[in-house]
């Protein structure tokens, strides 16, 4: 190792990062200084990728989880040479640069994933260690390892409280992920003050509880980086923890080692005292050590001859094993490898929707091998078990068995909706994920991300409203829906019976730029008969017309899932009053989908010279957009415990009160 | 001890649970089964309590944080007296019934908290153990202790595996709570089979890593039982896991040990079988051993005795301690000690309301000494820190300090929340919890469970739109609001300057009957005139008028917080365009409230004459019920990091916008 040139780029981190931090008036300066040299290491040393490819397949994937400490990985990433320059780095947190406040997925080359939300990079590189298990597994040869990485990550205090990223870390633990390192920059200092004011547990005993292997060392001793580095890599069966002293914003002659350090610029007097204190030239703002660019630049040569390595094995695999190698490209495309036969259903037959859901597993998990996930202990309530493999082989991704594609997440939603991330990042396959509706909250954080990303996961959620019955108000969602559908590039599907779930599926499928929730119910419903002879198409635009009258409709019940049925029912009680009513009845699988289409899409659907109705077992919110308050049959508490249907009753939200609702309003027209 | 009573007890249990989940059909006989003993033991020896006066302030408190289990808690409850008749427990399961399918806070007597969705029974009980030493620290007296009791859970692997659970332990740890025991009824079985399939981590060692006193035994060892729960008594300095060894179901012939009987009745077969095996009697549905009955009546007799004695020591306490006697009986009402000085402020000065936020903790800290909570690492930015105390005594809530008021949570906002839902229901104590807004999704889990159980938990969340700027779309609220409207019961209020922040402050300090969510600015706002002179009245409907014409509206811009300074601007721009417009401009801080307020209250506001527009930073969800889509500035997708005022004009969210969108709509009429 050249410890002179490693020492010039952590300098170099922390001109930049001093520089950037104080331009902007804004940023985190604490972690970049303080970990400079691990950074200098990892990206000087370590790890294999090429700025010209970034998205290598088999780069070393690398996820800084303290993503407050963005200047840290832009500083890297500059210096070796990706495709960002010293003015994206002058333009740190402003309106349309590559160095955003936080690292953000997508928008610069070599950031893996988002971070800053705490604990979610830590837990999402969980997920991209399971992908490069269940890839290499499904793709290398004997002596033809076209995907052979290791996952780093850096993570702070602050990730190592989050609940998150103990649950993704356990189970870490139990998969065995030997392929994953984490670098624990212990610097003892958190935005309120010390750590021993909220985090005094013994970290690396909690790990080693996990089943993982913890190492110790200074974060300032290149040759103890590397060889922990070593030994972490040489454990195949752990992942390791590799927890590192350190001094936050080191470097910062007063604040360093202070929370003062974390999460403010240095100002103009501390930050020329550290340049002088570092020898940082003081006239040469965003400075970089001359000796810093000509090492990456070797670097660089070094690591083309890895990928060149790299690529003639890779030709060779690939003439030795073309269906193989046809078999990655549609794999990384995210595309299906033979065409999608859903299951048909009987008009009438009673059906749940995560049953109809559980059906067409078998025939996603066929058109698509790549499909994988599981749920998070709720597998034969979500109705998520995969059929078994065609040729006998296990199911069950585990240690032993990384080419396994059920993953039994246990019961971390969150950590599985990380993870889901992960495995959606790192490419090549097409994660589902489950748990119960209601408890979309305790995976929000993480969905949130995939939303933000664009991550096409897939969430499967049952159980989707009071008609779930006896488990009660803990278990109903009420809100569930509304806080959904207001996160922006999330598709949420609400199919009203069999036939709808399997279309829901196919789009869920065939999105690749964002994360889908499939909302199920627990239910049995009747597979219903369609107005619309194209719906499966109309279905894509949010809604369609289930029931349609001879004229023009008075009126239009709209609603999704399980109310559809309910609609239906209540528009069959308006006609046993009011025969002569031409009543329309209109299904919205996808609200957000309905109220972006075109006004005449929408007007086709909705007949505005109707009057319009909507039932919804949840609240009204967003609904008042179509129909005033009082045409909204909706339920605005919690619920109760008893069998579904007395629930409903109980909250008078049944077909009965929903025709009354509209013949009230209709007689007084 | 009497083991055959207790053994008696435990059968009852069994018997009760087979019955009652056989008759609803519906339920999770494997935890009642598998743990009928520690049930037997705590109700039957160990936990003081007093049916006939459930809400005695110094009972032991006994949280089913494995709340699928609630069959184990209503035949303890029943059996050991509490207002719990055979016939509630033969109507589980059924609407309106005392005996719900999840135990529920406030509708069972004896039931301390509401449980189900898993992990956070454990976390709030850690809330529950930091009530009891507070309280116990402010009034007991030496050789007066009138608050001594501790706080016993019962959690399982599902409990454990979930991050809340982490996050809270942890700091159980750090605050070193003696006070606290958790029983680990540790079967090894979950939904989806063993816990082999995901969760194979070393829990004790774990949980010795977060400093607590690690215990082992077997479930069905009454003499162990004992003398674990002493041995975790003695430790004062450290929470105790008791792990006990169980078999699921325990007594199903077949299904015991399997995954088969967590969550589905036995059937008829297995329950007939489980009973002649137990020597239940057959014909008698619903059996309780008379042993049962009898010890228990002989228990109570005791307990009756201990509830005298405590009688006595608190009336000797009283005596000698009036004036503390008087402050006891206005911390469990709730109310303030004090009135309340809130801070006044300067119309027009520029303060953000998380700052003015900041400046009401003092009042509120004098006026309500019981004010207790704390930050989740962001006490700075969520500028929560309180004033010292006037005596001088340290203001943080430690292991040496329990007389604290801060408590520093840590990164772990779920936790927090948890243990704030935990204060909450402890009574005598007004906890607030504080993040930034868009992290209210790492803690919405126990926030539902605030709303669901009226529990008035604070939450101060600040940081509340794009405006934040830097930090980017990772810390930029978009679906936020949309997403706590949503949920029944809970308060969201969004002052629009520093003076809607006081009075927002007193009206959630007032509420009693469940939570508040106060979503505050980071930037600067100036301080309003306010054309409604009542409005400090008037803002508790939801919403009131900042600004008038003289004569009837043409035009009402409605916004809330740091939009109604920005609405005023843009009618500012209108009225520049077209001096003759009649412009009301309207503030919102709490949208639910306004929504549900009577017809004439919304019309006196809204001027439903007239043109609505709405502007909020942040989804349009909600607010088409009192203006058209078109009418409402919006941000429909995720931010952008940059400088506040720069990200705004990005999206096209300014003042600006926001005039032409009038200017437009208004010249078209």
């Amino acid at each position: 190792m050249n410890i002179s040139a490693l020492q010039s780029i952590a300098l170099s981190v922390r001109s930049l990062t001093i520089d950037a931090i104080q331009k902007a008036n804004s940023g985190h300066p604490g972690m970049p200084m303080g970990a400079a040299e691990l950074g200098a290491y990892l990206y000087g040393v370590e790890l294999t990728y090429n700025p010209r490819d970034p998205k290598w397949i088999n780069r070393d994937r690398f996820v800084l989880s303290a993503g407050h400490g963005s200047m840290f990985i832009y500083s890297l990433l500059h210096m070796a040479g990706f495709d960002l320059s010293l003015d994206d780095i002058k333009a740190f947190r402003q309106v349309g640069s590559k160095c955003p406040g936080h690292p953000e997925y997508g928008l610069t080359p070599g950031v893996e994933t988002t971070t800053g939300p705490l604990g979610q990079g830590i837990a999402t590189a969980v997920g991209m260690a399971i992908a490069e298990r269940k890839m290499a597994s499904h793709f290398n040869k004997p002596g033809q390892e076209i995907i052979d990485h290791s996952i780093y990550v850096i993570a702070g205090d602050g990730c190592l409280m989050e609940g998150v990223a103990s649950e993704a870390c356990s189970l870490a633990g139990t998969l065995g992920l030997g392929n994953l390192i984490v670098y624990y920059d212990s610097n003892h200092i958190s935005i309120d003050g010390s750590t021993n004011l909220a985090f005094t547990e013994d970290v690396g005993k909690r790990f080693e509880a996990y089943g993982w292997q913890v190492l110790r060392g200074s974060m300032y001793d290149f040759g103890q980086l590397a060889s922990l580095t070593a030994e972490a890599k040489a454990d195949k069966n752990r992942p390791t923890l590799v927890m590192l002293e350190s001094v936050i914003g080191k470097g910062a002659p007063t604040k360093q080692g202070t929370s003062g350090v974390h999460g403010a610029p240095l100002g103009e007097e501390e930050a020329r005292k550290a340049k002088e204190a570092l020898g940082i030239p003081l006239d040469k703002p965003f400075w970089v050590a001359p000796e810093a660019y000509a090492y990456f630049e070797s670097r660089r040569r070094e690591l083309e001859g890895v990928y060149a390595a790299w690529q003639a094995r890779f030709n060779a695999w690939k003439k030795a094993n073309p269906e193989l190698a046809r078999e990655l490209e549609v794999w990384l495309s995210g595309g299906a490898m033979s065409p999608l036969d859903l299951p048909a259903f009987k008009l009438g037959d009673k059906v749940a929707t995560r049953t109809a859901s559980g059906k067409c597993l078998g025939a996603i998990a066929a058109a698509w091998p790549n499909f994988i996930g599981g749920s998070a202990d709720l597998t034969s309530p979500n109705v998520t078990q995969l059929p078994p493999n065609a040729d006998g082989s296990p199911l069950v991704f585990t240690k032993d068995n990384p080419a396994g594609r059920y993953i039994h997440f246990g019961v971390r939603e969150h950590g599985m909706a990380a993870i889901g991330n992960g495995i959606a990042l790192y490419g090549g396959l097409r994660p589902f994920v489950a748990t119960f509706l209601v408890f979309a909250d305790y995976l929000r954080p993480a969905l949130r991300l995939s939303a933000l990303m664009g991550a096409p996961v897939i969430y499967i959620l049952t159980h989707d409203s009071i008609f779930i019955g006896e488990d009660g108000p803990t278990h109903q969602p009420i809100e569930a829906l509304a806080a959904l559908r207001a996160i922006p590039n999330l598709k949420v599907l609400r199919p009203a019976d069999a036939e709808e779930t399997a279309v829901a599926w196919r789009i869920a499928m065939e999105r690749l730029d964002g994360p889908t929730a499939l909302v199920l119910t627990r239910q049995n419903l009747p597979v219903l008969e369609k107005a619309d002879p194209d719906w499966p198409y109309t279905m894509a635009l949010g809604a369609y017309v289930v029931r349609n009258p001879n004229r023009a409709p008075d009126v239009t019940l709209v609603a999704s899932g399980s109310e559809v049925s309910l609609a239906l029912a209540a528009a069959d009680k308006v006609l046993a009053a009011r025969p002569e009513t031409a009543i329309r009845v209109v299904s919205v699988p996808d609200r957000q989908a309905l109220y972006a289409a075109p006004e005449p899409v929408r007007d086709a659907i909705l007949a505005p010279g109707s009057l319009v109705f909507v039932a919804e077992a949840g609240v009204a919110q967003g609904w008042e957009r179509i129909a005033p308050p009082e045409n909204i049959m909706s339920i605005e508490r919690f619920g109760e415990s008893g069998p579904g249907d007395k629930v409903a009753e109980h909250l008078g939200f049944t077909s009965d009160t929903f025709a009354r609702m509209v013949l009230e309003k209709f007689t007084g027209r």
